[in-house]
């Protein structure tokens, strides 16, 4: 079981890989497959994004934490939640500024699944029950740069998958394992939340740390850079 | 004060950089400055080192932990010290798997200090007397992925620094403070030891981890690639 900090770091063939943006593009993708969108498809190509607008899709996104303009949502998991009425059965394109750059990278690898504290417990049971023999966690960071909450992420999962099952680890993995146990109010004031608590979003950044709020196994198929819910509400 | 793991990362201006690779280019640099080298010359380009043999440099450097052809040392802190003779007033290239990529980077954004445990208060008694506002510690990594002991040494750096100054803390900067509380064991069974011992290099490994063995700061002016020791000996 390999950990990466960026995606761009030298990352091996893995059976599977599962992709972590705490802040906020995983987060997102539970909360948008809670609601009940039929597959969230992920690009870093704005324009890619509005084409399919066309084609019935909602689109979702930010740059630098903002909004883009003359898009339906955010990047927002209280927006979506509080939209979840006009989510529901839709197919959604989500463009952000790090996880959809880091999606793109990892799913040309393999099937990927999008991790978060929201689907934390959901994820892990799935892999332990899927028996994956070579997981690689891949940390999307911040604007190409390590960040505290991913590797974080990253090291709670580590440390629950290895309470039932035993891996080879990584030096990146053993280096996340460190993070396991720090307070919880030194991750939440991270680069990268700060700059959100700055730009007035304390409430979404405070609702990605919740824990297990959704039963949702966000999975992806190689190439397809969709995402789909494998729980059926 | 900003940590980064890998020299691909996103690397901010920095007033001082402080490069690390402790198996083995900088702790390679340590002990060569301190055989009493004039200078050493670090270049990932083997064909450049061989020419830099014409004019009478010595040629220091490995590939995947091998000595190479033709060299006249490997990477070796202890084959250094048992040729000390051959060594001292002498210029030096030295070219290394990870190091040396690492270096043409970083050399090439600012001043660069070379950091091992070998002169590990050397170069802190020095960075806390220049009084430098804005340090950048930029990890060079193994084969493009993150190091246990690259990260551990970056942590007990920050840590050291923080007792005499405050600084802000990148994320990255946080995470390496995790590791300082590690057993020496575990980072001496890192991914990259594992593979010295393996190529029956325990002593030189274990070498490495000896702290404060030698009284130098290797220096680099910015974009010269030479590093000489701001100590004399």
């Amino acid at each position: 079981m390999n950990v990466y900090f960026l995606p761009n770091e030298n990352i091996k063939n893995h059976q599977i890989y599962v992709l972590i943006d705490l802040l906020r593009a995983t987060s997102s993708i539970s909360a948008l497959l809670h609601c009940g969108a039929e597959e969230i498809f992920v690009t870093d190509d704005i324009n890619m994004a509005k084409e399919l607008k066309n084609m019935g899709y909602l689109l979702a996104g930010e740059r630098g934490a903002i909004k883009l303009e003359g898009f339906d949502f955010g990047n927002s998991p209280l927006e979506f939640l509080n939209n979840s009425d006009k989510i529901r059965k839709k197919s959604i394109v989500l463009t952000t500024s790090n996880g959809s750059k880091a999606m793109k990278k990892i799913n040309e690898l393999g099937d990927t699944i999008a991790l978060s504290l929201l689907n934390f417990s959901s994820v892990v049971d799935f892999i332990i029950q899927r028996d994956f023999q070579n997981i690689g966690i891949v940390c999307s960071g911040t604007n190409g740069v390590v960040s505290l909450e991913d590797s974080y992420l990253a090291g709670l999962f580590v440390q629950r998958i290895m309470e039932k099952q035993t891996y080879h680890l990584n030096d990146g993995a053993k280096v996340s394992l460190n993070l396991t146990n720090s307070k919880r109010s030194l991750i939440m004031n991270s680069d990268h939340a700060k700059r959100l608590k700055n730009l007035g979003l304390k409430d979404d950044l405070e609702f990605c740390f919740n824990m297990d709020l959704f039963q949702v196994v966000p999975y992806s198929k190689q190439n397809s850079y969709t995402f789909k819910n494998l729980i059926t509400i």
